[in-house]
């Protein structure tokens, strides 16, 4: 996981917390883009670095792509033939969001004084040995919903609010309106 | 929305904030059901009564209806033919979560005293009437993510931790662990 760069203070600033990635495994490429585009976009709304998607998937790379071109920001979806490479390669806890696991929440403080942290969320099918190779199995309550919003909600908790910042270089702003869409475009030296 | 009863604090308590229900608009039969499957698990792990679905979904509604029986509570799918219907039958405020809405966590003091609220998601496709027919259009930040995130933050800001007595009557209850999975079956006369 990373690049070398995530204890830059500058990049990081003035965001608390660890600098988080997801990874999504167990992706069925014909059955899942939609799902997984899902959790890409909520990781990157909810200020995660990045999806690494298991197995790879074109189709979603580029649609994340797309969003993020015009939205700002560096997130990125990249795949990975093996997830367990990827969780060997992680440089902090390892923590695999599942139903089965112990309370998310109780975690929390532990997690946040981690410089970075890999979040696991499977599909239909979670691989057994993911338990094992995990850090922490950890639930965001104990009852079936959704990776989409397992991620959501730990990212909130873990780092917060996004700030504005996090979304640099964006080609298009949303104006907050009580009624109807107000979208500016913004012409700048790309 | 609503049955007369909930006002009831036996049925509510402890939990304090709103009853809520969710409304899910736009949803195609052909093509959502994973997504709107989501919405409606995530509706009633993080405390909402039910999900009203237009158009209606049967197979959804089924789904649903398996996964409530196994872990307990009263949650349900209903579709709705019209959408207008049930956003004007509201007995409370009626929240629209969209994108290019004002922040909705600048609401949350004031939505937590109303007795009942309304939420409303869209799927790909948003009538623009919706925008007009809320009391609120309120953006769970202003990035592009994903209604089953949306829906989740939205719950757990109103309503807070879910006490597990939302789910009484459960067949089936998890024993949170550090490794792998732990299922009670519990034998009960039903």
């Amino acid at each position: 996981m990373g690049t070398g760069s995530s204890g830059s203070a500058a990049r990081r600033s003035p965001r608390t917390g660890p600098t988080v990635e997801v990874l999504r495994v167990g992706h069925r490429p014909g059955r899942d883009p939609r799902l997984s585009t899902h959790v890409a976009l909520v990781a990157r709304a909810f200020g995660a670095r990045r999806l690494v998607l298991h197995p790879p998937d074109p189709g979603v790379e580029r649609t994340v792509r797309q969003v993020a071109e015009r939205w700002g920001g560096r997130f990125e979806v990249v795949g990975a033939p093996s997830w367990t490479a990827v969780v060997r390669a992680a440089r902090g806890p390892v923590v695999h969001l599942t139903m089965y696991g112990l309370p998310f929440e109780r975690y929390v403080p532990r997690l946040r004084r981690a410089s970075e942290v890999l979040l696991v969320v499977g599909g239909a099918k979670v691989p057994a040995r993911l338990y094992g190779e995990a850090t922490y199995n950890l639930a965001v309550g104990d009852q079936p919903h959704s990776e989409v919003a397992a991620v959501a909600v730990a990212l909130r908790e873990l780092l917060g609010p996004v700030p504005a910042s996090a979304f640099d270089g964006a080609r298009l702003r949303i104006r907050p309106r009580a009624r109807g869409k107000s979208v500016v475009a913004r012409e700048e030296a790309r």
